[in-house]
């Protein structure tokens, strides 16, 4: 079993807390909830993903022998407590947001209902799930408002956290708008378009640069992409002029170059000089290093470019690398609860999400409110599993990425923009905070 | 398989170039060697860390026949290729900086020597596992010099960017010192010793919060540990009295409480007062929430804290969450290579670094140079694997944490606090320097 299936794949506490649960006997449906706190400095908007990892998650959720023995083995748990794990699954629901939908703080993005037990020890790797991927993919997205029609393909495995955060971020990232992903295993997974070239070790593994060229177009003679920067990137542009006859004369033609380094706007209106004038141009330009949406938005602007390949700091989400986010109780036992932490408390019970509209389906407002107070506008969250099981097929992930693309198109257009915008309007519902009153009232800390 | 071992976890340009290489008959031995480019700001040394998972990954190195089928199937390469993967296996040489060392810019902490379709294969997860493991152990050893003595744990998981990266973060801040982590499958899988205690969720299930504290003192009479910032900090702190009595007739006691909101250093210090006043004085006090090595440092200078939780800024390196690394072609067919893209050249060759250390064993300098050019100091580059498999057993974790604590109790001491202080001195030798100008005359770039 891949570590990413294992219910160890959880923070000790869980664990500890379910013994004492276990101890007395406590089981009762606990409804939990995942939103993200407050909004990153340098995003206005939030896009979700992740659900359907969560979903396989929550389906194959159990403990192997091995895991157990170890367990019982380990010191920190008593036999009888270890075999109580043996049989547990999820048995619960799930409520959530569909994937690509564009959220906001405090609004629950998905939500769990289910024995404590259940709810509680799979709460490390839900969040584990949801945070990366929103995060990914609410970055992904300024980048592809940022440079529209534009190639963009992700080229962050290499600097990513790990295997998983370079297979999430790709899946993330195509979910948000990019055009494909340079990571292979991702494209097996799940049918997202490959982009790919030749490194500067290529060039370098030949003695003379354009023996280089010629030995990749005449093994991609369909999709002939040079990497030209490896030591002069003029120069080397020069050099395709007689090189593309000569592969012309065999029916090949160069359908691209990369600049990977140096002032990559610069570069490309000097490359595409060169080319025009030899009348290549049809010849598209590729550009990649250290990009991010500030440097596409000035790029785009400015340079010749069709295409980009973004990677570090989208995989990464760089300038946040992380979001203010929890899976909070908000009821167990049908009573709501509520955290009151300095800075860290939570509107209690189960709640819904309606999105108002304006003129050309833009959004207008969003209200709170709990989940039983129907309002007017569309609901957000909706119910994805029932006793431990999906109540439908997974989506495929181009479905989720045209959703994702209607929800972008939607958004104001302040929001739209890479700079700070006034936060968007989410109100919570007076039914809403009257409960929270209500629970501030009646929780007993004596 | 689990996708963290497949062949596949690899960006598609190393798949491209192979196909290339294969048209052309070209797999001679090369040399690649990974390093640093460039010290992050706000370090002062980088930790040397996955090793141990680059190997695992060599050695199990091959492509699945569903994987193979996928390929010959994509649409961007040919059977003939697709076929002659089929028995790739890693048959060449590793050399590597043991896992704990310190290092710094420009010295290689990896060298693969391999023909060249198996050395470039393997570039995205190699570099995937080494960046990745080194950014977390030279964050996370910041937090070890900055709260020394104190208990450390990893409390990441969550907001870590997926599962791989929550499992290897425990293990690279293991190794930096931590103490030990909140993730179970990392104390499983690495013997890295676990901490946990329980979530606010576990007072609100309760209608009373001193019965939360109760239940859970009687399920971990031996290390029970109470959260006690759910409502009002100094009020549970008061409630722990009573409690504290009540449970020492059953031979039961409270060994520490946690704080995880607020100002941590005014809580723990009334906190501290609260308890001391009633005796309480060897319960000890345990912090957590948003902290990193520059919080740490505070409150040790300023609150009676014993311990603390350190998550999602360390696990993620919250203020530089990438390296500027890259692994790089350096020889191929016995001629060394350069790369000379703008700010991004390399130094060629096979290399070794020679560390000379002053009184009392603290480094003084390292030096540069080719690895055939014995020079005085350690040499910190040593082989690891030859013809595919590697060269000794595994060492276990702890024998690679106290490797890594004397290497950081040999650091110069301005290189031991936060502030950044003047690069440590790295001489690149005459020799390399003499090759890398050979290099560039000889590289026939027309």
């Amino acid at each position: 079993m891949s570590s990413a299936e294992s219910a160890l794949l959880t923070d000790l506490y869980q664990l500890t807390m379910l013994q004492a649960y276990h101890d007395q006997g406590m089981n009762d449906i606990a409804a939990f909830e995942f939103f993200v706190r407050k909004m990153p400095e340098n995003r206005n908007f939030l896009l979700a993903a992740g659900l359907e990892q969560a979903v396989e998650f929550l389906e194959n959720l159990h403990f192997t022998a091995e895991e157990l023995s170890w367990l019982a083995s380990c010191g920190h748990f008593r036999r009888d407590f270890v075999d109580s794990l043996e049989g547990l699954r999820f048995t619960g629901e799930v409520h959530a947001m569909p994937e690509g939908t564009v959220f906001f703080p405090d609004e629950p993005i998905l939500r769990v209902i289910a024995p404590i037990r259940e709810a509680q020890l799979v709460e490390s790797r839900l969040i584990n799930l949801l945070q990366f991927q929103t995060l990914i993919a609410s970055k992904a997205a300024r980048s592809v408002l940022a440079a529209p029609g534009k190639l963009l393909v992700d080229f962050g495995l290499r600097r990513a956290h790990g295997a998983e955060a370079g297979l999430l971020s790709a899946r993330a990232s195509y979910l948000a708008g990019f055009t494909g992903s340079a990571t292979v295993l991702a494209g097996m997974r799940w049918g997202i378009p490959l982009y790919g070239t030749m490194a500067h070790s290529f060039i370098q593994a030949h003695s003379i640069e354009v023996e280089a060229f010629e030995h990749f177009a005449r093994a991609f003679p369909q999709n002939c992409v040079l990497l030209i920067d490896t030591y002069d990137t003029e120069a080397a542009a020069a050099k395709l002029i007689p090189l593309a006859r000569k592969l012309a004369a065999d029916g090949i033609s160069i359908r691209a170059v990369r600049i990977d380094s140096g002032d990559l706007g610069e570069h490309a209106r000097r490359v595409r000089r060169i080319l025009d004038d030899a009348g290549l141009n049809d010849v598209e330009i590729f550009a990649s290093s250290s990009l991010d949406e500030y440097k596409l938005r000035e790029l785009v602007a400015s340079a010749p470019i069709d295409g980009f390949g973004v990677g570090t700091r989208m995989n990464t989400s760089a300038d946040k690398p992380y979001l203010d986010c929890a899976y909070k109780l908000q009821e167990y036992a049908g009573r709501p609860r509520r955290k009151r932490s300095e800075g860290k408390a939570t509107w209690p019970g189960r709640k819904q999400v309606y999105r108002r509209c304006g003129a050309a389906g833009t959004f207008s407002e969003d209200l709170l409110t709990t989940d039983d107070d129907v309002q007017s506008g569309v609901p957000l969250i909706l119910q994805v599993m029932k006793e431990g099981r999906r109540m439908a097929p997974p989506l495929n992930l181009a479905e989720i990425r045209d959703y994702a693309a209607v929800q972008l198109a939607a958004l104001p257009e302040p929001l739209r923009g890479l700079e700070p915008a006034p936060a968007y309007p989410v109100t919570v519902s007076y039914r809403l905070r009257e409960l929270a009153r209500f629970v501030d009232a009646s929780i007993e800390v004596g």
